[in-house]
């Protein structure tokens, strides 16, 4: 059973999204749909990116996502189809697989790129406002019942690509910064295991909050307190213990997020 | 396979719209289910029909909607189920099926509606108060199992009917009015491509505020711009580029929108 | 078709709900998978103790719900799977089953808990923070492949436990409380059928709002008016019709409610 899954910024509380269950399923019946999530902020690409990129390891091979953040909808911007290791991807040309493609990259994966120029594996009729519906739905249908990516278009090798700022290294330590703020409110960082200091006890600094040493579950410390911990994408994450980081501190993504080592 | 959709105004943060699907799943574990959307305005029938107005089209012939939006539930409103050209709808007797009856005249489509009067295809108990869980979802899956609308109780022929408010014609163009705000803030008006002008360029005017012609996307235009264009449904639409059109003008449905030709 | 259920409080806005669906998947193609909701105040396990007690009922046998308001996760907390009359359950041991137990005892019903303590049925990496992803929606679609409970780990007995408030006696009738707000503003008490007077009319009081008489539906009174009715669920609930009783008492769950006779 083929899975099919959507990325949108359309809102939970709009019909756009359940709409594309009926698209879908009008070609390719037998196939399984999950919401990643409806709730990209508005226009969005790398918040998309990055749901994309924590989530894509944990689905089937042969797995379809459709990401639908498209502020360039209706104008020249390419839209594309590509698998990338064992999954298939279909949404704009802006950057959105870009996060997949990299982590693809790094582990020397088949990554291959075409742009949708077939209008046989389309609706009918398309809007220049809502591709989603009309173009990366049915595509990606028509892949789960075997149409091969080259009947869709041409391959292409310059698929648009977007980077999350990389922390950059200081003397005594590393400047990250926050990078997306989850449901709860915890501050994910650009910040991984990899900067962890070597020895001695890590110190991280927010907004002039110092948090000595990572914590390794919430738990461990009472409700209420401000801790540093990997996150369960391998971030460094700044929570509040059954709290709200994000409220306790006011901090947007963006801002800056200190690391370095105590004795 | 086939699909049943679910509208509802429960809200996506209550649990009762994931209950109809256990009492679906019950009676027919073969369907597929989408959450059409469960974020209807508290008692809005109208935002529904619009809702399945736009969504019917897209979905599989046999599919069966079930929409729940039931501020008369548990009186002696009537509870219904239709045959609509080729899909089912099982709900209220309230109107909510209007925009998809209308469409369905227009076409001269087949047209079947049912007063659900026979307790064998509900729930043993029924509460007064939750008819979509003990009524309409159990009868939409004996639907999904074969059983024919005419078991289900008697024919009606006088379902309750509601309409949208219709332009006006003035001597220089038209006065519509604004139907429907969405997720990003865009107006969405009862006039569509229909009401342009033959010749010259449209002007629409909402609010004091004038766009002069109808763009073809968003794309077209920079950031923050206010511009008209026709909706993925075909409706005349006022959006601010990559913004909401709804905050900038603080509009509500009714507002008065003009549309005319200029030289 | 096996039906696995999700109850959790990551959010709606979060992708980590749909992910849990691509963990499930990639081990058991053929499950349906359920959102219960994920709107669950954050760390609220009575809350969602409530929502698994009105919906478990309505599931076909065999269902597998897997619920995740976990606050300690990552600490010594157990996880844990049960069987709970024909239906399975997966979570953290913090009494998020308890009321679905005391049904089931009050009935009869088999029950047996058992510790998670064999990962060849969890994700090859186990991080500290996303048991949900990591633990138990893993044991859950094993448990859907036919694992039995047994090869989970060791049969446990002193699951905890959580209670809701009992309703006590006064010479004149009950005092009950507000348990739970729902979407539309109803207030649901841990009063039900069983308390109301056996003669005479009842008069519930809440926050010195007197209403005499359970009224039958919302129907029964115009718009705007307070009614206490017994909802779908069989308890004493405090409404507005076509309104918020929540928003126009200012009431929050705990506030007192009086159930009394008058003549």
């Amino acid at each position: 059973m083929t899975v099919i899954t959507l990325t949108t910024d359309f809102g939970r509380d709009d019909y756009r999204a359940g709409l594309l269950k009926g698209v879908i399923w009008k070609i390719a019946p037998q196939v399984e749909i999950a919401d990643l999530t409806h709730d990209i902020s508005a226009h969005n690409i790398l918040e998309a990116a990055l749901v994309l990129q924590d989530s894509v390891p944990f689905f089937p091979v042969e797995t379809i996502h459709v990401a639908v953040v498209d502020p360039g909808v209706g104008t020249d911007r390419r839209a594309i189809a590509a698998k990338i290791d064992t999954q298939y991807f279909v949404g704009p040309d802006n950057g959105i697989f870009s996060l997949v493609v990299k982590h693809a990259e790094v582990y020397g994966k088949l990554i291959n790129f075409f742009k949708l120029e077939n209008p046989n594996y389309w609706l009918p009729e398309i809007s220049n406002v809502f591709h989603g519906r009309d173009i990366f739905s049915p595509v990606a249908a028509h892949l789960a019942e075997g149409t091969p990516l080259s009947a869709l278009g041409t391959e292409i090798f310059d698929p648009v690509r977007i980077e999350i700022p990389e922390p950059f290294a200081r003397r005594d330590g590393w400047v990250g910064q926050v990078i997306h703020i989850d449901h709860f409110g915890n501050l994910s960082t650009n910040l991984t295991r990899a900067h962890l200091p070597g020895s001695g006890t890590a110190l991280v600094e927010v907004k002039g909050r110092q948090m000595i040493g990572i914590v390794s579950t919430f738990g461990d410390r009472p409700p209420g307190t401000l801790v540093a911990l990997i996150d369960s994408s391998g971030y460094l994450s700044i929570c509040v213990v059954n709290g709200s980081a994000s409220q306790t501190l006011g901090v947007n993504p963006g801002e800056k997020v200190l690391l370095q080592a105590v004795c």
